[in-house]
């Protein structure tokens, strides 16, 4: 059931939703449906910027006093870091953030949500993190904020696996110099002996993708995440599921760092009543 | 009666318009209740852009791929001219565009309607211009705009006066520099003589300004145009019915141009289908 459309008038405030491409986010149509549900009258836009033309379109478009913020996807979650003034501390560590203000001083403030939407995935799932050894297969940029939310709420153990090694390898610098937690770089993608194992690759986005990792090497009592969304269920997830292991999509990530958005943004009320179950709802082909 | 609300994706093609301020304009209601009957799956969003931040703005935001273009309004229908690359008739003579947009090639085209909006209210009220003499009260950006189509559709003769009286020789120059019309310079604001009398100054804006000429002095047969668009009736407007003349205000004009913008961004069905009288019907205010 969708709320009664909204009328954008002169007095709309406008939010901007920037990548490359853009066709794919799934955002304008879930944050449009909470502005109508709770009358705010506020719209997110798509904006296809190709990453040459990113920090100038920034730049201009948060002068104009109507647009509050940006929402950044990929190419653009590190790109747009240069002309921030503050950067939540997420976002200082993994180098990327979700979103941009604009504060009342005028001054641009970021700040990092993925891997918030990923640890309170965890939480209503009941996947524990204290004193648990998780391995996280892949770290670009959803693996990078997925492993600096897991250092930030103190994971038992975390191991980064990915095939560029140099990555891992900094990566795992970079988290044990802002956090007292124990990273290691995983030598292989071997599941074995870990209670929690994420995929953050791309593999399974193509038909003829090999799984990230050896599912019959996973340790019975684990949890799996494949952070992809497509599939419907991924591959890995199918392998997972006929093991009989508990095994999770990347919706939930998605879907439950919304309130993040929302407070950043100074929707404090529209945060506190959001449910991402019903939030699922409001996304027609979910 | 509102047709069904809109669900913006990230494949929506956008539109700004800009204005500072900005919360004044209507043409976020019209166009968007145009694209949501007709299934265009479009948005125009309000963009409060200071005039220090204009060409950097339109530069940037021009560059998206989803963004096809732009209406202008107060106080930038004049400065944007140096980013375009191509710019109609009208817009040329008068130096101010409505529109712009991003052409296939990548170019940026202008196109002025203002003008053709009151032309088209005329024909729409049969109130004829061949052989006809007009006297235009106001030559600021409004009046140049009606002066210039009336210009360009071959008025009998045309007489402007502005209390700026090197503006209104400079635009006679311009016009009949353009076009092979009577153009004169009036001495006064006198309406004696005259077939159709226009205002086009903001005067009838505030409670205590006086009336833009001397009611009592305009032809029994005369016609009475007064852009503004508020009070609803203007003091002119209620001044001239008091006397039994025709006289009509500005909203038709915003009205009856709404169509060139739809040809001008490629929406040729939805100009073909346009009615202005269910268009306004269409404004929840009017």
């Amino acid at each position: 059931m969708h709320p009664p459309p909204p009328t954008i008038t002169g007095r709309t405030r406008v939010f901007l939703i920037l990548g490359d491409p853009v066709v794919q986010v799934r955002a304008p149509e879930l944050f449009n449906a909470l502005f109508r549900q709770h009358g705010v009258d506020a719209v997110l836009v798509p904006a296809q910027v190709a990453a040459a033309d990113l920090l100038p379109f920034v730049r201009s478009v948060l002068k104009a006093g109507n647009i509050d913020g940006l929402w950044l996807t990929i190419p653009h979650k590190s790109a747009v870091l240069p002309l921030l003034d503050r950067v939540d501390a997420l976002g200082r560590v993994a180098q990327a953030v979700n979103a941009v203000r604009r504060n009342a001083d005028g001054t641009l403030e970021g700040a990092l949500f993925d891997g918030i939407g990923f640890v309170k995935s965890l939480a209503a799932w009941g996947v524990p993190l204290a004193g648990q050894r998780a391995l996280l297969v892949g770290v670009g940029g959803a693996g990078m904020a997925i492993a600096t939310s897991l250092a930030e709420r103190g994971i038992g153990q975390l191991a980064l696996f990915d095939r560029d090694a140099a990555r891992s390898t900094a990566t795992a610098q970079r988290l044990r110099s802002a956090w007292p937690v124990d990273v290691q770089v995983a030598p292989s993608a071997d599941p074995a002996g870990f209670d929690l194992v994420v995929n953050a690759t791309p593999l399974g986005l193509q038909a003829d993708d090999p799984l990230p990792f050896d599912v019959s090497r996973v340790d019975a009592g684990a949890a799996v995440v494949d952070i992809l969304m497509k599939p419907r269920p991924t591959p890995l997830l199918l392998a997972c599921r006929a093991r009989g292991l508990r095994a999770w999509p990347g919706l939930q990530m998605m879907l439950r760092q919304a309130p993040e958005y929302l407070s950043f943004f100074g929707l404090q009320a529209l945060a506190q009543a959001y449910d991402p179950e019903q939030a699922r709802s409001l996304l027609p082909t979910e």
